[in-house]
């Protein structure tokens, strides 16, 4: 795999987003002005990004969008799939597994974790619930590289460290909780209550300005 | 108000989750490398930050954790409270509605808004929710200044458009797509897919190496 920046990566993600979008319009091709307006960068950056990809499209007529999928596809996506674990199934747990379900083929969440005994043992919004002390077995038996985190704030680092114990190399983080990883594991945070309330904030700036 | 940046302001609200997590567990006092620790950055960059604050607290016997929670809340929340309003209650948005409900005192949703008959003159997950119709009488009533983007990528500068023109000043877009606002609103994106596709992307990348 070649190495490729964060920033890279998000937005091949996000052009793919846009890409889905336009096919679903029954669009048929897109120039890279357009995915640069959507993405909010510029055409050129559009066009370096295009350039990680074996896609041979000219910029000159515009990609052809299902071509340009399959290349995003083909440089973002593992070609067997990829396995994804979620810990914690409360609210917003089971609002991610809702959300990412049937989202993408090739990366889905295959087994989530609990230690309540109302939640295991049983289907939760389409994905089984298995107990806390079932991790480490199903994290290998699965090859589960990825581990959503949507517990209380102070279970997260101990549920994190269990995650990487068992063999997660990428955590994403809904804990309003900074965590600790190793550098053999990439860790992103989505801190909803943060941006809330920065969003908050600068509206009333804003209002009186 | 005065002017502080983003970045500051985010650490604020992620120091007031750490505080009422410690607060919940019964803590008095908290040491500003302790709050460093969990935030990842360096106690001098605590201290700096609570310097905007008008907390006289000293940092050598430690923070008291409830007078610290209450500079904050001043600091950050309006003191009559924030009304925001949440558009499109499909999975994504029932589950924010669900999240952020009764989570702070002085910033709540106190409008949903959609366009499917079905959903619409009801209460859902606590919050009523309306016809887009109304968008703009309401967020003028309930002097609604934020906005929560939960409709699909396609919609979203639609109703990003109708939330500014009835006179929203903060926008927090979760719909994969990147939006176009004036300067005088704030504008922050919460992108899950594209985060879940970058972890999962750098995990297989970590996990080879």
């Amino acid at each position: 795999m070649k190495k490729t920046s964060a920033k890279t990566i998000g937005r091949l993600s996000l052009y793919r987003l846009l890409l889905d979008n336009l096919r679903r319009d029954n669009g048929i091709t897109v120039y890279s002005h357009e995915l640069a307006a959507a993405a909010n960068c510029s055409a050129a950056q559009v066009r370096r990004d295009l350039m990680s990809l074996d896609y041979a499209g000219s910029p000159v007529h515009g990609y052809r969008i299902t071509d340009l999928i399959e290349s995003i596809d083909n440089f973002l996506d593992h070609p067997q799939g990829q396995s994804v674990a979620l810990v914690g199934v409360g609210n917003l747990g089971r609002a991610i597994l809702s959300y990412f379900r049937g989202r993408r083929p090739k990366l889905s969440i295959v087994a989530a974790f609990d230690d309540d005994e109302h939640k295991i043992n049983r289907v939760i919004n389409g994905t089984w619930c298995y107990p806390m002390a079932d991790l480490r077995k199903i994290v290998k038996e699965k090859n589960i590289l990825v581990g959503v985190i949507t517990v209380p704030p102070n279970a997260a680092q101990t549920v994190a460290d269990q995650l990487i114990e068992a063999g997660v190399h990428g955590l994403l983080n809904f804990a309003p909780a900074r965590l600790k990883a190793p550098p053999q594991v990439y860790l992103e945070d989505v801190d909803m209550t943060m941006s809330l309330e920065k969003v908050a904030y600068f509206s009333r700036l804003r209002a009186e300005e």
